[in-house]
């Protein structure tokens, strides 16, 4: 594997020192900003997320903040998901769509206020679509990307360490829910969410000055936890089927060809730009679909691009994540199957930079233990 | 250093092969994609591109393609640099902004035709926001990322180079311009253009599948020439004073403050939305700029952070780029600074993660063999 430059357009974050002090050994790079991926070995950072708790630096999570009173509005017109139920307090996982249905980014919309709310976004410039809504439809709101960084924590041992640092209360945090907390006089925003399927939170950390503190106090008060510094794992995550944006899902696709189709109500999301191109594959579902993907080897090289699933000599699906599992003990991989081979258990071969590999199709992905999105 | 994780999101692209065959040690990413930063060394890679010739992966310069009759509109809605005189087969270099006159991007804009045009973009997501506003402001044009891949050739053997492969004809190609040349069939914009002072070219290579034909041609056709693969270099970019968004500039600054306010014509670029917030500060100046730092120490560290500039204890400008120049003999930096201490030779002190060094402000960048950008 080749190293990464440093340079100062990919963004540290208030972590970063931690993150290092650590010993992180691989990043990848998401919203301009270092992300880790790596610190003792794939393997070794897998395990100890299934049985211990971990810090995870994801400021790369960047926030967009909207202000004012067309917030709301703004809001409904970036995603087919229906948010007039959704309360100040709630976090909804929201996909967000072009005006042609295409998959712009998949956040997580944080509901402070009526007139105020976070969308902490994946990996595209969202900031620049929301901006350009806003200036183009005359809103009155404010667009900004304000100085937010999540730190999340995860791992069963999550709520412990948590407990320990922001007080009992924090227990009866419900799922995809926030609230706020305090820490050394500061309001902490934090929430019962977070990108892998054994439990934790996510403490949206305004203010980067309060970043290493918070880290330290956590380390510090986690030590016979076995906590550790952490990151999003790529087995773990293909494992429970989370996808992710950039790999799993482009422009190119729409919301229900993700799997996402439960969150969009096409019929009464009224002001999303998508509705309209989206009210047909509604109705009619996708011809192509995510779908879990085994693949036949014991060690599948890095999926770097999207490899071709063939039935026969027939081209029909991409894989676009894959890894090798241990706890499952077979190559997991994420992939987007047309719906003539999408059904369990549906045998197709994969083709990659290394080889062709036999493939199994699945209906449902290998890790189910708690929802991740809400 | 720390590793770089694949993963298709850090999109690959159709040099890739030929980029991993030359040895590439290290990347960066750069428009959600594959950018190489070094192969052999950064001060081998520097010497070479001066007295030779190299081929370089630029593929991350994504095109936005804006085509339709409101094609012309919307372009001049993007930037505040007057397009009305700009022919078909120009090259512009153009500062685009958003409503508060802060830079997005610092594109080279391609005049294909009256409705049709490609944005050959720096490391934002500037899709997202032109798309956006054809949808706000409901405009007759079509938005969208093409196959469209760039490959440089850069270095004094360029012309030479090129002729081989192209024919005599491209000698006569003026600076900015660009023409059509064929390649094995295929038809290839070709600017005279490049992120180097060293001379050379820029080939739009529509379709991937002809990517590593044309990669290994150049290859082949230049083995007297010494021709290696390369990439742009750290040090040479910053002697030349070559700009970096995300680097030296960001959505906070104004063009006027990146030193692009010859870029800008406020008083006639009639429908750029930045265009009222700019017309203060085009008539009053910037209160900081770019300049150029000359750095005391024979090893800077990697400037993967804004360093304070102060004058005793006085901040006055940030560092944003930084390396040791081996024709130079001296720290090489790029950097805002402001106005009560940005004229020539001007004595301050940088503050880097490594320690503090003395730095000395110059009006003009070292490295000054020809424009790069028109």
């Amino acid at each position: 594997m080749a190293l990464i430059s440093p340079s100062r357009r990919l963004r540290r974050t208030p972590f970063s020192d931690g993150v290092e002090a650590a010993g992180v050994s691989a990043y990848t790079v998401y919203n301009h900003m270092l992300l880790p991926t790596v610190f003792r070995s794939l393997e070794e950072d897998y395990h100890h997320l299934k049985h211990a708790v971990q810090l995870w630096d994801v400021a790369c999570e960047r926030q967009v903040e909207i202000r004012g009173p067309d917030a709301a509005r703004l809001v409904q017109m970036l995603t087919p998901r229906d948010l007039r139920g959704m309360l100040p307090g709630q976090c909804y996982y929201v996909p967000m769509v072009d005006e042609t249905g295409g998959m712009l980014n998949d956040p997580v919309a944080v509901k402070l206020a009526e007139d105020r709310w976070w969308i902490s976004i994946a990996d595209s410039d969202l900031l620049l679509w929301v901006k350009a809504m806003a200036n183009g439809y005359r809103l009155d709101v404010l667009v900004d990307e304000p100085d937010v960084s999540p730190l999340a924590v995860q791992g069963p041992h999550s709520d412990d360490l948590m407990a320990r640092v922001f007080g009992d209360g924090i227990r009866q945090l419900r799922f995809f829910r926030f609230g706020h907390f305090d820490f050394q006089g500061r309001d902490m925003v934090i929430a019962r969410s977070g990108y892998s399927r054994q439990g934790g939170f996510e403490i949206y950390v305004e203010g980067s000055d309060i970043g290493m503190p918070l880290w330290n106090a956590l380390m510090e008060a986690g030590r016979d936890l076995d906590v550790r510094a952490g990151c999003p794992n790529a087995i773990e995550r293909i494992e429970g089927g989370l996808l992710s944006y950039g790999n799993d899902m482009t422009r190119e696709n729409t919301p229900h060809e993700c799997g996402l189709g439960r969150f969009c109500n096409t019929a009464t999301a009224i002001g999303c730009v998508g509705r309209d191109a989206l009210l047909r594959v509604a109705k009619e579902g996708p011809v192509k679909q995510i779908r879990a993907i085994e693949i036949e080897t014991s060690s599948p090289p890095p999926c770097d691009r999207s490899w071709p699933l063939v039935a026969g000599k027939k081209p029909v699906g991409i894989v676009t994540s894959a890894a090798q599992s241990p706890d499952f003990g077979c190559g997991v991989g994420i992939g987007m199957v047309r719906m003539t081979h999408w059904d369990e258990g549906t045998e197709l071969m994969v083709q990659t930079q290394d080889g062709v590999f036999p493939a199994m199709v699945h209906e449902e992905f290998w890790y189910k233990k708690q929802d991740v999105v809400a």
